[in-house]
């Protein structure tokens, strides 16, 4: 383990948050909230860890897929960290566990929440109610990709990229790492400029404007409202919300593909129409489904599109409390909760892709059970994908199961929140998914998590990080051979 | 595709049947029950399909893998459709659904049941009852086993033998295959044979003793009396029926190893060691979290024993109604219906097995991610396991899962059932792992699956079959590709 390039990549991260976390300052200031003072400690302790570490000399600069999954779940945990400390300091949220789990919340784009927001929007301080919802926005893109972005290159920085980025593959759009980084993060401002603009055309403010698209490009789902999108009472803000949900659920690399005019390749990428397929199935019956308690299929249509983009995209956003719709609605927006959206977006879940490929594998593999000397190999758009895909697709599948199946029983420990098998197999459900709201009444889009105890709640936010860098990182961080002398 | 050697192969099932259904027809003529009628219908009609078939002349002897699967698919659907017909004809259970429903639960030695049955035993005919419970005992070492066992082989019979076989690897006990299947049935006989004696130690009658011997041998479940094993409220019987649950849990090589003699060998097997591990620690754990609804910590364990091992097996007999427990209790359960009993046993599940070579496979995979040109293969008890068998579990698994969401959301549209997702999805469960009783209080110990309509009971029939004869037969029967010309 080449421990220098860790901590110097980890010190750089620190100091950019520093840098990021005075945009909520500034906001608090506007605003004279008084979260001032949580700020500016947190801002001091980042940058007098991390600037001394980020200077550090190296002489080791490689870097091998050990210390890039290493790098990325430090990190993480290290931001959650720091990132929970303004909540705390100005007494916002002053329970740690409570803080922690907020934040992780954020960073990994989840939007479960332990707060019991009202319509007043004034529970917490503006600045601070702004630094929840910002970490959406950082988290989504990720945060290493941004550092890449900004900072020189170190060695094969290739290794923190994949380990961050979410789905089965992860391609480089141009030849330079960091200016594919680049790339990814302009296309990800323009779009939440762009529904930002578009939400001040209905009138609303620019804080909130810009909250609400912040929340959505992460496709976080934390709002500044109890009710969600449902307190703005619009049709048109449901329309706009859902539209960008269901955009920041596509690859990031089929934007880049429109940019530069190959509109015909990014329309045909299998990923894309699957997750589109999935969208608009699961919107049609779910409408039918739910026709009768609006009264009208066309009103019945708007809601299941946004619950469904909501769900898909794992935003987690609402604008009806779905939980009261029928059982074959809530099954769908489960398995849409599962599948999730697709690979090199903001989104979380399984990924479309990915269930395309073990669809195929398994397609493959019955086949080869009949004709055992038949040699198919599994194509994503045409191309032979390698074996390490396959097989790093299976192992995703199956500690997913296992982390599903594991949560949900240590869930049920929690005694005190009394919390069924099913609310906490939804807790647990939509902790790795990064979706949000559960699929049972406490923990549902009206609902909130704090009525678990401190234990589940970190365990919780230990799910969200798994959830959000794909699980890899976070076992290979505590695996006890990671940190063998001489490995 | 060879349909000779197909309908040859059902025809002769049909004859066995048609000459096992004699048994409960002498039941009942002891009892003097009525059935005698509709069991002489059933006979007869067995005999006049199957005789012709099983004594047509086949030119091509030869079989492969997807012949393996379609004759076992076939002849399982068409046992049950033929073993449904004295529930209908006697008018113990009019309704086709609801006959399809009980006799594949019971072949497939799930257990569940559409009867509200009481505690006097008397809602069957006893001769029916017979028939009713003695499935589990046909179903459990396999019907086509059995055709294996006392008639002739046909070429290359290894690939039914595979096709209806649980657990990921198949393998002869001895070189021949109609001995491997005479030494499978002896031990499933003898075993069967001594439940049968100690219960009769307690008093209970030559009837009942048998009946709940079959039950267990098949890891079936379904009973006599409404409540279960908790009817006869004798510790002595809850204590024989659990050890012998566990016993039927176990890989019969394990038996035939015992056997001859190497015994050292049968207590090292990695499977072995995984179930007791986890039968103990779930008794354990979930002994401590009951121990206050019982007062006394021993009381806790022989319930805890006794539902553990039921549901490890896939048994599904209780002794309480264990959806009262508290969650963490009722979450172990449920990951123990999960988990299954050994490949190779009656029991059902994803099995021990399976979930060892998913754990190496995906620990592998993980140092592969590391270190990509290592090479590790996985073992199991010594020996390196083949590339195929490694792909088939990941299949397995995967189709598992699929059939899992899929049901369960097709469960969703019984709108006149009302079952909530969980009772659905926990429906599934309970019938793709071959168990019995679901964990919500309307499908539960002492629940039933009455509620559901025609197409849901015919979709868990079709659930439980998969489970019983391991997905690939199944999807293969109705594969399109396998009924095309030429192929």
């Amino acid at each position: 383990m080449n421990y220098k390039i860790v901590f110097n990549t980890l010190g750089k991260v620190l100091v950019i948050l520093a840098l990021v976390m005075c945009i909520p300052m500034v906001v608090g200031l506007i605003y004279q909230d008084g979260s001032l003072l949580s700020f500016l400690v947190t801002i001091g302790l980042s940058l007098s860890i991390g600037l001394p570490l980020s200077l550090m000399k190296l002489g080791d600069k490689s870097l091998h897929a050990k210390e890039g999954f290493v790098i990325v779940a430090l990190c993480w945990i290290t931001m959650s960290l720091m990132g929970a400390l303004p909540f705390i300091i100005s007494g916002s949220i002053p329970n740690f566990f409570d803080a922690f789990f907020e934040t992780v919340s954020g960073f990994t784009t989840t939007g479960s929440s332990i707060l019991s927001l009202d319509e007043t929007g004034t529970l917490l301080p503006k600045g601070i109610m702004f630094w929840r919802i910002f970490t959406h926005w950082l988290g989504g893109m990720g945060v290493l990709v941004f550092v890449l972005a900004i900072l020189p290159s170190t060695g094969e920085s290739m290794y923190i990229m994949r380990a961050e980025a979410p789905g089965p593959s992860s391609s480089k759009l141009v030849s330079k790492i960091s200016h594919t980084a680049r790339i990814l993060y302009g296309i990800y401002l323009a779009l939440t400029f762009v529904e930002t603009i578009l939400l001040l055309f209905n009138g609303m403010g620019l804080y909130e404007a810009f909250l609400v698209s912040c929340s959505t490009a992460g496709t976080g789902g934390l709002g500044i409202y109890g009710s969600s999108i449902a307190h703005y009472n619009s049709a048109y803000v449901e329309i706009v919300v859902a539209i960008f949900m269901f955009l920041f659920g596509i690859n990031f690399n089929l934007f880049y593909l429109i940019v530069i005019g190959k509109i015909a390749k990014a329309i045909k990428s299998e990923e894309f129409i699957g997750y589109v397929i999935i969208v608009l199935t699961a919107t049609l019956i779910i409408a039918l489904n739910v026709t009768n308690s609006f009264g009208s299929f066309w009103v019945a249509l708007r809601h299941a599109f946004f619950q469904t983009a909501s769900i898909s995209s794992t935003t987690g956003f609402s604008t009806v409390n779905f939980i009261e719709w029928p059982a074959l609605s809530k099954g769908i927006l489960m398995i849409l909760m599962i599948i999730g959206a697709c690979g090199g977006s903001t989104g979380g879940g399984i990924k479309v892709s990915r269930l395309i490929i073990l669809g195929k594998s398994c397609t493959n593999g019955i086949k080869k059970s009949l004709h055992p000397r038949s040699i198919n190999s599994v194509k994503l758009d045409g191309e032979s994908l390698s074996k390490e895909i396959e097989r790093n697709t299976f192992v995703y599948f199956i500690l997913w199961v296992m982390i599903v199946a594991i949560g949900t029983l240590l869930l049920c420990l929690d005694v005190n929140a009394g919390q069924d098998i099913f609310t906490n197999f939804t807790a647990t459900l939509t902790c790795i998914g990064n979706v949000g709201p559960g699929m049972a009444n406490v923990i549902g889009p009206l609902g909130n998590f704090a009525a678990y105890n401190g234990f589940s709640k970190m365990l919780l936010s230990i799910i969200m990080l798994a959830g959000r860098l794909e699980i890899l990182p976070m076992i290979i961080l505590f695996a006890p051979n990671t940190w063998k002398r001489g490995k």
